[in-house]
């Protein structure tokens, strides 16, 4: 484990991130939130030196209290000597702080120890540009020498599954009663429980909420060798369960070790994906379409004259037909063919 | 405005579908559901004869009563004389058929109505998957006569956000209490929302709701001509305030009037940039990479030898350098160069 360090801010932010210094840390997550070139350039830097940290997610619907249970979480992990940092996806308004409030409130509570950074990604882009932003956060807390690296999301949404699905271990929370247990269930995130969390279990409903979760388990056989949920009651507020939830946390990674090698694959498939249709997006508008063509392409949908997939297949007909458009510069690629 | 008639079988489905045949439109949404290629090439046919129905999204925090409420908004729009579609996100794992489900137990309340269709989308694929299957099943029921068709949500995600922005109107509703309203207002729904309603306002705390976003609006100047959004309040189960709901829906429609064309081209836009994204990474994996290839990139990724970055440039650059990799066959895309 390393906790936090400063570095001289002459050094390279790469080098600085990977020696755990907080602030580059900071600095490093800023310019992947605002996709900076920059960041791409610093997640390049740093990925060698990444693969170390275990990352665990944690979802489920609004109102779980998610952040008070990840709090006492980094209370029980650190309490086992390990380092942990959060990333605590939180869309927020233009209209309120939300996120960065969020923040200062929370890092007070572990303000004295720099074995714990904790930093909210707000949303951003589109192409599924906040799991990609949420992803490259935990790859620079992992590069700056955290043990444990938390992704936390609010919401069921698609997106939110796909962040925590990129994660070594997913932990879906529940409240008993008012139907959004039933809801985040319903919400595909039963595919995804790897451990299933009943927050607030001192209220009435818990148990019946328990009883949901195994009747969907039961439907499931569940063959030899393969990890059975278990479905654990907290308590945020009061930190009951929470050093059981940590010891399942440490059961599962046991589990999963001689496969933890797929788990991992299927982030990286993932994230190539998602960067290879960023870059092509983008490819299109810098070096394909003159300026104001996609408008007019746009227009003409709007009009009816054509239509999304006629354009699409045209305007990829074109970028691969370069002879046609593609200026010279655009072989200047950075790239190291293997 | 349409009913539903049945339509021989030996017509083309597209024709079936602008006939307004209920089992065409239904096997129609399938085909877009399961990313089939006629679906594509049925959105294309269909096309030229969307763009007249009135797209209403609905979203808000899981447990906010969001179907009983579309099901009391339908029945108001019938006593208007109005036909009714409903594309219905509702992310469901494979282990409960909640969606069909759903719409078996919803179709019943308007079973002997024509007028009136509701349909399910589950979760599917990658990059904006989900969102782009609705705008789709929108389409399909836009092209089949429908007068007005609500997009209906399920959770507080960026991709549910997503689907409703490419609506005409958006509903976001919250029900009182639970943080969930809170909870609901950060996850970027302030932006997108164009009426509020606080449904279930017969539980305590709906005031306490109502003046919480009021707070939130007023931190907003709303300049001459804006549309301030209203916050309604409703009681699904009874009905109460619904025709009220479908009056501001009215007027924001008036309001809108004269900027509609800029909502629908921003619709236009994202669509594009979706089909864009997925086409190109096919295109990559069918006709850029040889079998067994991609896996290759994966393994020096997981083995941290390259990273994502590195690999997503260099089968950029190859895509863009088709004389390297590509295929004649190729150059066989549909397309119909202005």
């Amino acid at each position: 484990m390393s906790d936090s360090t400063t570095t001289p801010a002459r050094l390279p932010l790469s080098e600085r991130v990977l020696h755990g210094d907080a602030r580059a840390v900071a600095r490093a997550i800023s310019l992947i939130e605002d996709e900076a070139p920059e960041g791409a350039d610093l997640v390049r830097r740093i990925f060698p030196s990444t693969g170390r940290a275990y990352l665990v997610g944690v979802t489920g619907a609004p109102g779980a209290g998610k952040s008070t249970l990840v709090d006492r979480l980094i209370a029980e992990l650190r309490g086992r000597d390990r380092t942990v940092g959060v990333v605590a996806v939180d869309p927020t308004s233009p209209f309120s702080g939300g996120a960065i409030l969020g923040d200062r409130v929370r890092m007070q509570a572990h303000a004295a120890d720099r074995g714990v950074f904790i930093r909210s990604m707000a949303t951003r882009g589109h192409l599924g540009g906040l799991a990609r932003a949420t992803g490259e956060a935990a790859l620079v807390l992992d590069a700056s020498g955290k043990d444990v690296v938390v992704i936390e999301t609010v919401g069921v949404g698609q997106d939110e599954v796909d962040i925590v699905r990129t994660a070594d271990i997913s932990i879906v929370t529940l409240v008993p009663g008012s139907g959004d247990d039933v809801q985040a269930l319903k919400a595909g995130l039963m595919e995804i429980a790897d451990i299933f969390v009943v927050n607030k279990a001192d209220r009435e409903g818990a148990d019946r909420t328990v009883a949901s979760i195994e009747a969907l388990l039961s439907l499931d056989a569940f063959g030899a060798g393969r990890w059975r949920p278990p479905i654990l009651k907290t308590e945020a507020t009061t930190g009951t369960g929470v050093a059981a939830l940590a010891d399942a946390i440490d059961r599962f990674r046991a589990h999963m070790t001689p496969v933890q090698g797929e788990r991992r694959r299927a982030r990286a498939e993932w994230r190539v994906r998602e960067l290879l249709a960023l870059r092509f997006v983008q490819h299109v508008h810098d070096r394909i379409l003159s300026p104001g063509e996609f408008d007019r392409y746009l227009d003409r949908i709007a009009a009816r004259e054509t239509d999304p997939y006629t354009v699409a297949d045209e305007i990829l007909r074109r970028a691969m037909n370069p002879a046609a458009d593609r200026p010279a510069g655009s072989a200047g690629h950075r790239s190291e063919r293997a």
